[in-house]
């Protein structure tokens, strides 16, 4: 294709959202227009399960939920009356409690004003807040946020260490739907024992995130922590950043989550218009669709050339994946299917792995994320008629340009900058796309099976270590490997018991290994 | 493969390094005693050609360059005494340098005392840099590190604004092998002028890393710069981090950097020895292989389950994908080869995209990074004989498994601890698995020759550009894009046009720009 058909090409996919200034360009996606006319179909069937999960069916079937986070942005389309005001109360709550905590209304006991926030939460708890803080707090933002997003004690301390005297400033948000996310438990657990070993009363600086009626409510409720704010059940934790479990951390910071709202409700109209061309949202998952077979056979590298952005790909990384990432379908058919999703930032990714991209292994598209106002105010040459922006700008276009002409595809969208608006407008992009895609290649994009495996496998394995500590006597003679295995009855658990006794002894519990490290056979373990 | 046999294959394959206490398990990942017999040939050619290069041969030949990245751990092993002396001495240099800056001996104009480093480089030079940072400096170190790693003005502004008044006492290093990647260059411009807004003297502040005779090293001379390290020729970017590019940022945060190269020295001499199973870079190398049948046919997913290491990935994306991302091989012939990878970290990305792992598309290995040592002291229980670090623990463990048992393969490397011994020893393993990796499938593993296009790209954009102002009469009549294109011979080029103006009218500089945003061909451009 010459440059001439290059450029009406451009034209004729380009979209644009008046309102919110926004670009989305899939011309450099090799598709033919006998692709987009199979595709059609598909799209109108999807436009037809997509209005019906906004209309309070139930779309995620596994779970017997509905599908609501939509309602978040436009209570208005919530299915019922209490619906509507439970949304919109919550909202007014939360607002009302960020501005009581900046006035120094809630303040901690100890210190006359907050001035840091720790966020515990995991997953969809943890990454759309991350994401948020670092796209759009100012950088003297009136709390300081920090995050447990793991069950690493080393981890801990850090945030501890950090916090340093300021715990007793500290605002302490916890966030977990159901209260049995262990990783979030053992932080709160953690973050209860650094307070108590301060004198500091937890309970008094604590807030809770969670269902009305969970485990965490009750604990919550039964200490008379500061406050609660709701979780809604048919809102899932990966598009959960528009609910409490992101606002509440953002109002905190500053961020002006009014805007978010409305950039995501303007969004949200844009992406329900039932017309492919007209539509944004449709257009990525068509380009999707294409770059892949539908089935995932490309990965999609996220490059936002703006520092501030830089989480956004690991925050559509689960987006994507953990709705897509399915081994059966709605029917049961084995499907494997997924996208798998990279990425940094540009142009710093430029100068490390996009040489694969430009020149290795062909299995990816790629999405650049172009903002097009380089700062507030102006800025200096760098040399005669080119700032530092110009280069930003310019090495976004070559890259793309030399890509497309390498034969790799990409999609841009084009903000005017990083505001809460727009931040909100992205979220209810790539929300919206992801469901479409999901209809098109007929997966569940609401629940997460594997995630909860992996629990349950993180389970049993504790469970084990509970047998293998009562089977050890202390004192008592060492035993082999294959002996403990034996006495437990776990003979076929050789190899995870191994590893158990190894981490135990490594961390002052009491276990005793001898031997070879280097011969597991050769082991012996006891107790102290 | 029932429990008893895959523990013997676990026992069969498993590497030790005594000195260390560092595992590698390879077990499961699916190869059998055919494939390693297949791979023992090229292995002992492999063995052979990184011999060679040790030795000083020239193993970049596009480059005309020895690699040398290993004599920086064991001077000893330079081909000439001259360089021997080099190496010391730029260290020993590097070493009082710091120690005067801690101890106030060196200190800026204004104040008593440097706080802060800003660290100013990209790809090689902030990859290694902020790893590192992120996985050894304490939490209260002695000085503060802030990075410029990318040409975004908005991110320039953002770190001027956390700096505030300690500008003041910042020690700003410059790292850039030549001095002409534009980035590195725009950002140290942009600093300069912080500085002089400031009424500070950035030269007294300055100090640059970078290639003995180059044009930076040219400049900071002739500036009176603060100091001068050296770059080495024969130290490739993604492999630079225990040259002066790492090791000055890691010293002046009171890293042990004597540590980090006797770490990456004892994996140095383990990763020299030309037996496949007591090489535990060969082993990686041959899983790595296996995986990807020598073609990169899948992802390298990288989980280490330790926040500290968080960004070990994303320096592994750099040292893998630039290093085997090539088009062509040794030899001229169009291969396409290369590795993607990704990961950030676990169990926090357990909920998240490993949905996707454990049940889409399979279309990568895993890595496993292990630590046994939760935390410095003792911990708490979370419950009834278990701690935060056990579930840490037992989160790995059950995914691999579960993993495995859903056929995704996986590698596990096992650290005793996050040290700065440790971490120079990850390096130096990944450094060797990629150099043989790339002599198993015959490419230049040293040059990047796809980030000199992208730079290539960028400047002939920056061109158009100044020829588009150029040809823009202020005030005078709009041109249509069309117009402007043809009126400086480049009609070909007109999208690109049109993505400059786009981009100078949002950022005042008196491009004014007029008509549908949406309708391209409708915009009329000029200037005020």
């Amino acid at each position: 294709m010459d440059a001439a058909a290059l450029w009406q090409r451009y034209q004729d996919w380009l979209y644009y959202h008046e309102g919110l200034g926004l670009y989305l360009d899939i011309s450099r996606m090799r598709f033919d227009d006998a692709f987009v006319a199979t595709m059609q179909p598909k799209f109108e069937q999807a436009f037809k399960d997509m209005a019906a999960l906004e209309g309070g069916a139930i779309a995620n079937p596994d779970e017997n939920r509905m599908v609501g986070h939509y309602w978040l942005r436009d209570p208005d389309l919530a299915p019922t009356p209490a619906l509507k005001q439970e949304i919109s109360e919550a909202l007014d709550q939360l607002e009302a409690f960020a501005h009581k905590i900046h006035a120094g209304e809630i303040c901690p006991p100890q210190s006359t004003k907050y001035t840091d926030i720790l966020s515990i939460g995991i997953g969809g708890s943890a990454l759309g807040p991350q994401f948020v803080a670092a796209a759009l707090a100012p950088a003297a933002p009136p709390l300081t946020i920090h995050f447990f997003d793991n069950t690493d004690p080393d981890g801990f301390d850090r945030v501890f260490k950090e916090l340093g005297d300021r715990l007793s400033s500290t605002l302490v948000i916890v966030i977990t739907k159901s209260g049995g996310t262990p990783e979030t438990r053992n932080g709160m657990i953690e973050a209860k024992k650094a307070f108590t070993d301060k004198g500091l009363d937890f309970a008094r600086q604590a807030v809770a995130i969670t269902m009305p009626g969970s485990k965490m409510d009750a604990l919550a409720r039964s200490e008379g922590w500061l406050a609660t704010f709701p979780m809604f059940d048919w809102v899932g934790g990966r598009t959960s950043e528009l609910s409490a479990v992101g606002l509440l951390d953002a109002a905190l910071q500053g961020i002006d989550i009014r805007s978010m709202l409305a950039g995501a409700k303007e969004m949200d109209a844009a992406t329900r218009l039932p017309q492919l061309k007209a539509n944004p949202a449709a257009l990525l998952a068509l380009a999707w669709y294409f770059a892949g077979n539908g089935k995932g056979e490309k990965d999609m590298v996220v490059l936002p050339y703006k520092d501030s952005l830089l989480l956004f790909s690991r925050y559509l990384q689960q987006l994507v994946m953990e709705s897509l990432g399915k081994e059966t379908d709605l029917d049961g058919k084995t499907v494997y299917q997924g996208i798998a999703v990279y990425g940094n930032k540009g142009t710093t990714d430029q100068h490390a792995y996009v040489q694969q991209l430009r020149e290795g292994v062909p299995n990816f598209f790629l999405t650049f994320i172009e903002v097009l106002s380089d700062r507030k105010g102006s800025s200096i040459e760098v040399e005669p008629g080119a700032t530092a922006g110009d280069y930003l700008s310019g090495l976004l276009q070559g890259t793309r340009q030399a890509l497309y002409e390498n034969h790799r595809d990409s999609i841009t969208v084009t903000i005017p900058e990083v505001s809460a608006k727009l931040v909100g407008a992205l979220i209810a992009l790539y929300e919206r796309a992801v469901g479409l895609y999901g209809f098109l290649v007929h997966v569940n994009a609401y629940h997460q099976p594997g995630v909860e495996a992996g629990k349950k496998a993180a389970a049993d394995i504790l469970a084990l270590q509970t047998q293998v500590l009562a089977a050890l006597k202390p004192n008592g003679q060492l035993l082999s490997l294959e002996t403990l295995a034996a006495n437990i009855g776990a003979s076929d658990k050789i190899e995870i018991i191994y590893k158990i006794v190894r981490h135990l002894s490594t961390n002052q519990r009491g276990v005793v290994l001898e031997g070879n490290p280097g011969e597991p056979a050769s082991l012996k373990v006891g107790v102290q």
